[in-house]
């Protein structure tokens, strides 16, 4: 997508110097936008620890690139366990993200597989870029199914499709096009009118800071509105559709997303607005049944609540929101029990929040 | 209520000085503890209207003692039309606290109403002094009510009641009690064992920044979360009641509170926890039946969503959240239709939702 009118990715590797690889560097924007260099495995963990790339989709082919940079500094003896260990250590950059391990192990294991030593950078990178190229054309083929759903309304309604989102499902968090707004880009660039709700999604604040900045570089009209606001926009007809991303998806429906989301959902539900999931499928959990039950929940640092980062005099300062002496928790997600969902639009189409709908579009995992 | 240990009111006449009427100074807390100090009706206006104080019961009493200092500094020609400028000057402070109208109307019609001149400035402190004194005793008498339904869980139960609350309709709102405030306050009186999720409450934080405050100064445990957090809280058990103010009241039972409300109210519904409106009768409406389609809702400043007020480096600070060039909503309430509210707690006792409920307690109201 583009900044500045200029088209980027999230990650590449840099155009003069194969053994660099660039991000953009999330922790700045919108009031900044860096690019972050990576040269080495270590980089690659520094900047999915620290949060310079965040988003599962993202993470994921970090870590490939992560694996790339690795090999083009193996020291010659030994180099399956220096590989083992890499691999072992770049997992550990993030507790929860199921696409990090995939894209370990699906390097770790493709370059162990290679037997000649000519050519192996390169092959060994293309490997990384199909791994991008993977993710956005699940992007790409969500928003073709997802854009469906936009023209549908606008054709029923004639007028602006409001759609609200909560949190960063965008192409920031993937590589391009993004899960929850693909969509929404799609619709843009047909020239279908759509307006964005944008939760500022606290504590994090990933919607007025990513999502807000995202959809602003496209030119897509959008509003921020505090978490708080979503259920009043609903009750007097101010939204349309509700576009969510996902986190983990059981088999059965239910969905772990950014906190939050089960409450829009529940507006969504008492006023009779279309509440979407989009995803990829690498999001759902085959064996879960019961999301409220079975997904765990991360807890995270009382920080996240207790301060907040803006711009400030030309910096980026955090400052303090809550007295000294109160306690704060900060679990990450919730989860919205299927019966709340319309629908989950994944690069194979739209189905329902149902086990039978989605083994429909899944069969092979029908067992 | 206390502070630092030491017991106050939101608002008093000075000791040593009865031309100064002082307030805590609520734009500061809860990083800096500072009084206020009233000399004029100008003054008084000034507090209200950059929100030295807020909550509607403490609008009405500062409005009062703005008459009252008003009366001291009177010039002695054509009394009656310089106090009618005054009153209706107070009355601009703010756009739609019920309570400050009503207030200078009283203070008003009293002043006016005495003839002679001996003992009048003490006569017409004594009459603000009552009005506050009446809003002390709504508190204490919801509160009484109040702990009852919190006595009751604690039997049920036997361990640590869970509260949750938004925004702060707590005794820096009022004199003292608060409303949604009063029963936790006269439990932790009692001994029952309490806890409160306190909802930050974005835009303007007054659940971390005051509500959080009042509970810590008074020793009640609580824990300042994300207002995207009660919902995943709700589902797994860990709310036992809610419990929050009212700024307008339809005679069927919605209830317009603090923006977000409504969300509190789908989420504590759909869990089955009880969910209770605290509330002083002076917020009914007893002309309207449909809350969501009548009661007006006020749009507010976007730089309350922009940016973010925090403590940094021994100052207030304020730092800005959003893009430049994004979009910003800010509704200041929410309506929670009355279907989700478990019953209402008021000065004359507890009674459901609804107008006939509501018309009981409140018979002079049946016409």
């Amino acid at each position: 997508m583009k900044i500045q009118g200029k088209h980027y990715h999230t990650i590449w590797v840099d155009e003069k110097d194969s053994a660099i690889v660039k991000v953009i560097d999330q922790r700045k924007l919108p009031f900044v936008f860096e690019t972050f260099s990576l040269r080495s495995a270590d980089d690659a963990f520094f900047a999915i620890k620290e949060m310079v790339v965040r988003g599962a989709p993202l993470i994921g082919v970090t870590a490939a690139y992560g694996m790339y940079l690795a090999l083009l500094h193996l020291k010659q003896e030994n180099r399956e366990q220096e590989l083992n260990e890499v691999a072992g250590y770049l997992k550990t950059s993030r507790p929860t993200a199921v696409n990090l391990a995939f894209a370990v192990d699906e390097m770790l294991a493709f370059i162990l597989a290679q037997k000649e030593e000519a050519g192996l950078k390169e092959k060994v990178q293309a490997k990384a870029a199909a791994l991008k190229q993977l993710e956005i054309e699940y992007g790409d083929s969500i928003g073709e199914y997802g854009v469906k759903l936009i023209e549908a309304i606008y054709k029923a309604k004639g007028s602006t499709v409001n759609i609200l989102t909560h949190c960063n499902a965008g192409w920031l968090a993937c590589i391009d096009w993004g899960t929850a707004t693909a969509p929404i880009y799609k619709a843009h660039l047909k020239g279908i009118p759509v307006h964005v709700w944008v939760d500022e999604t606290r504590p994090r604040n990933q919607g007025a800071r990513l999502t807000a900045y995202e959809l602003g570089e496209q030119g897509v009209s959008h509003t921020v509105i505090p978490d708080n606001a979503g259920g009043h926009f609903m009750q007097h007809g101010m939204v349309d559709m509700v576009i969510v991303g996902s986190d983990r998806t059981t088999v059965t429906g239910d969905v772990a997303n950014k906190i939050g989301t089960y409450l829009k959902a529940l507006a969504a539900h008492d006023n009779k607005v279309p509440f979407y999931v989009a995803l990829p499928s690498s999001t759902f959990d085959w064996e879960m049944h019961d999301g409220v039950k079975e997904i765990p929940i991360e807890q995270r640092a009382a920080d996240e609540v207790a301060e907040i980062e803006g711009w400030h005099n030309n910096e980026i300062k955090s400052v303090q929101l809550i007295p000294e002496s109160s306690a704060v928790a900060n679990y990450g997600f919730d989860v919205t029990p299927a019966r709340l969902v319309s629908g989950l639009i994944s690069e194979r189409g739209i189905c329902k929040a149902n086990k039978e709908s989605i083994l429909e579009l899944y069969p092979e995992k029908n067992r």
